[in-house]
């Protein structure tokens, strides 16, 4: 065991951390999914989302979380569904799903649009006896069923086409060994893999070797934690877990717009790969700024026309925008279609070289 | 604004944090569900479900939060309610509620069990063309439909009969603040009132006044989190806020063993209130403690009949067990039996007082 280090690099990290103990069933399932795509020769995107967790006692009782209900990842996955991608879908466990996205338990509860019908003439449709229950249908309210019969219509042909491929992490270890192990099954797919990393993954963490077995009393004054920083392992993944030919669009979540631009054109620089999508975090439901390479990938016309260049700059700045009044549209139906454009390019750009 | 102190009573929790901005509405909810409780003279039960979180940031992007899905809690309020009592479920905002648990996203997706059944003749039911979408009915699978009418009428009745109360917190000073109003509010139904506190309460917490406005920038090396103690709030709550009249149930939940009945019983002794419920972290779902008073209340004949109280002892201690392997079994039904019984005798008692 490598002796204990506060810095650690991606390479360190997994040496001396431990894989989460389903990470083989995961990725034997994956490894099915990657080979039945491959044969159908379909894009597949690999869809990060939710928070993850930095566990503060190896019982977990307490533990430090990002905030992310899993909104933009869940949307972008049914889109890019819709789009004919295959997609393997990361996620925080019970943070939202595509199409169960629509029926929050807190927001719309699906108990409230079911009915109790009763197949036998007589009492009304609201009694139901000991006698009925076994002749009764339970079905959709008719105000519910149109919105229903859309999501549940995509639903059942993406099953039937068997494009969706689940996974779950809770804590940031199990994200970190999931990403790196599903990215090298994904690589074989060379470019035609996209990786859509919307996830928000902790920037601290508690090592192992510092963690205690017990539940932190509270009987002191006051509680100090000392954590270290996760690796950044964007630089492993573009290089390495990919295989190179990936198409890789990470984000970049800010509360401080005068942020945002800088630090998502630095993150595209540091790391090399093909996209940050930078949001603000009071503004991100209905606007998103694009930044990308300027010679590789031509501007799209799916952006609002927005394109500010500056002429020295290596980076293309490309604004996304809906009205935040209409509720009808949602700005990832935008951005998946920016994206899939932009992979198309990449694809083809395989073919030239 | 009283000068900064890092030790905080509830009293001084209250003049320094601020309210949450829903406050007043919440409180009007439940003055109304209250008043109609009492008029049909009904038992209220207040319970408290899911973990309270520790923004970090006011701008919240991390948090530390509790680990709890609400089970206790949401199972507990379907079997209060079956009971009769009417219920003011408090819990953390998209943690687990009675009814809708048993259809979880992600381990019982209820879009799963939807099928699309045409109104008209010819095309077979798996087939929905354009015209057929208007005249389809969505309903549920057979082999679903028995369990689901079960829930479903239940949930349908406690609707109709109007008595549950739903009300959501997400950080711990959104819960300090309800606990308080709410208490305060149940209060006018004297020793009617149960209070079973369930949710996974933070024992730290950041005062507002050591928060930063923007996300904590992770460029340093590491992370180091000083966090201040919540002040213990079932003193005040026991003395004050519910009218010292109210039947007070909170829960131990340890992770070591030796602890739980020493640390329940010094709960008990600290705050005289009713009952403790200690439970072991990796035995809850089928085994708890019950810790009361001996001559207040006499052991109740629902328990298991391991009655073990030491003569000298002012504390009765009754363990509640079910079959970990009988799935069909869930052991809020025997607390909840047991409480109502505990109850029945405390409302009794006022009578004879």
């Amino acid at each position: 065991m490598p002796e204990y280090s506060s810095t650690f690099s991606a390479e360190s990290y997994f040496s001396t951390q431990p894989p989460p103990p389903s990470l083989e069933h995961d990725i034997a399932g994956v490894k099915e999914f990657v080979r039945r795509q491959k044969e159908r020769g379909r894009n597949v995107v690999l869809v990060t989302s939710g928070g993850t967790t930095v566990p503060l006692e190896l019982n977990v009782v307490r533990f430090l979380d990002n905030f992310s209900a899993g909104t933009r990842g869940a949307t972008s996955a049914e889109y890019f569904l819709k789009a004919g991608y295959a997609v393997i879908f990361m996620h925080r466990q019970f943070s939202l799903q595509p199409f169960s996205r629509h029926y929050s338990h807190s927001t719309n509860p699906f108990l409230d649009f079911l009915e109790i019908e009763l197949d036998i003439e007589g009492p009304s449709a609201s009694v139901v006896s000991d006698e009925a229950s076994a002749a009764s249908q339970i079905c959709v309210t008719p105000n519910k069923r149109e919105a229903l019969l859309e999501v549940l219509t995509a639903y059942k042909a993406v099953h039937a086409a068997g494009t969706l491929h689940t996974l779950t992490f809770v804590t940031v270890n199990d994200y970190l060994w999931l990403l790196r192990a599903v990215s090298q099954e994904l690589s074989v797919l060379r470019r035609k893999a996209m990786y859509y990393l919307a996830a928000a993954v902790s920037d601290f963490f508690l090592p192992r070797q510092k963690m205690s077995e017990h539940k932190i009393q509270s009987g002191k004054g006051s509680l100090h934690i000392e954590m270290d920083q996760v690796p950044k392992i964007l630089k492993p993944m573009v290089d390495d877990w990919t295989g190179k030919d990936g198409f890789v669009v990470s984000f970049k979540l800010e509360t401080d717009p005068s942020l945002l631009v800088p630090k998502a054109q630095t993150s595209l620089q540091r790391y090399g790969h093909q996209v940050v999508i930078g949001n603000d975090l009071n503004r991100r439901k209905f606007e998103v700024v694009f930044i990308s390479w300027k010679y590789a990938l031509p501007p799209s016309s799916t952006s609002d026309g927005t394109n500010t260049t500056e002429s020295n700059s290596p980076f293309a700045e490309s604004w996304l925008r809906i009205d935040p009044h209409d509720h009808s549209k949602e700005i990832e139906e935008k951005i998946v279609a920016e994206l899939v454009k932009k992979h198309e390019v990449w694809v083809a750009g395989a073919e030239t070289l």
